[in-house]
């Protein structure tokens, strides 16, 4: 059986949701940020960088939520995550979740993982105080470009869903105004009536704004 | 034909060395970074993110560089560039490029593109001092942990491997000590006798430490 290693608010949020949707066995493992548990050497022994997600297959340890999402995707075909067999579209999936998870995701750390990338007190609030900013670019590029609607790469419900979701789900506490992302937040509330999507969150008692 | 916007000395390097590993029909188009070209009109008609790699294809236009590796990939099947009917297999080639993609590129990125994520100049200096420790802390991960020898998944040369060879190009301009990285540096010199990567390098006039 799977296990997944997460914690709330976190991007694992991706990766739970598509192990639902997929009706993927799995065990949602927690591990307490609170505590610093994902630096502790029992964590570091299962993901060596000391972040969650981390999903524990058969064959080994799996880390990065984009690689994760395609894994699920592949392993349970049938649930039809991932257009796999046409590589552009598969290119598609895979650029979006690539820009999420090196540009979207990057954007937001600076607010509260500043000493990744500097030592200097005040440079940390300085990249804290860009936080809004810089999201709301990525935000907007999604609303206007890359979002087709319904879902992310059109009719086609794919891995690139739940991480869309994950990810605006921090826009606020990122200071974004999402009253002018109007089709993001309805692609969150369309998210939010699926059962797959309802039981991750409330595993983890995820705080969805 | 597929065409690949780059520019000298980007992580570009990575798709072009796919491109001719893979024997695809490509035309390869410099963007000038240093009339910054990148952010013209033409260019952001191509790709809005205002960066390189761009591949043109007859079905559009891909950007992110694990997106476009796993493109050219599965395209071209022939060239045994990923393990594509191996889940997990291909995962740990996604995880590598993710990481890569969100941690290591994203830390070198600190020392030149620091106002993407601060406005102030005290800020991007306190960043810049920081990344020779940001960037050696994920090449030690690399050396020790990731890279599987002699290729970085082991006996198999797949597309994590132009990827790697191309940051690691980088690590001795972000102050990274190479000496400590023997695994990495005879990674760089089985790569460079490969006439694929020689033509790519050569094409851009890249420069390989």
């Amino acid at each position: 059986m799977l296990k997944l290693y997460y914690a709330p608010g976190t991007c694992a949020l991706a990766t739970h949701i598509a192990l639902e949707e997929a009706g993927a066995p799995h065990e949602a493992v927690r591990v307490d940020f609170g505590s610093q548990a994902q630096r502790s050497a029992d964590y570091l022994a299962v993901n060596p960088k000391g972040r969650v997600p981390a999903l524990v297959t058969e064959s080994g340890t799996l880390s990065e939520t984009p690689a994760l999402l395609l894994y699920v995707a592949q392993t349970f075909p049938a649930a039809e995550l991932a257009p796999l067999a046409d590589p552009f579209a598969l290119a598609q999936v895979q650029e979006f979740n690539s820009y999420l998870c090196a540009t979207v995701h990057v954007a937001h750390a600076h607010g509260r993982r500043g000493t990744r990338w500097a030592d200097d007190a005040a440079a940390i609030e300085a990249m804290k105080r860009k936080v809004p900013a810089s999201v709301t670019e990525c935000a907007e590029l999604i609303e206007r470009k890359f979002l087709k609607g319904p879902w992310v790469m059109g009719d086609r419900y794919t891995i690139a869903d739940p991480y869309l979701f994950t990810i605006a789900a921090w826009f606020e506490g990122d200071g974004v105004d999402t009253t002018k992302l109007p089709r993001t937040i309805e692609h969150r509330r369309r998210m939010l009536a699926r059962p797959a999507v309802q039981k991750a969150v409330s595993i983890e008692g995820t705080q969805i704004p």
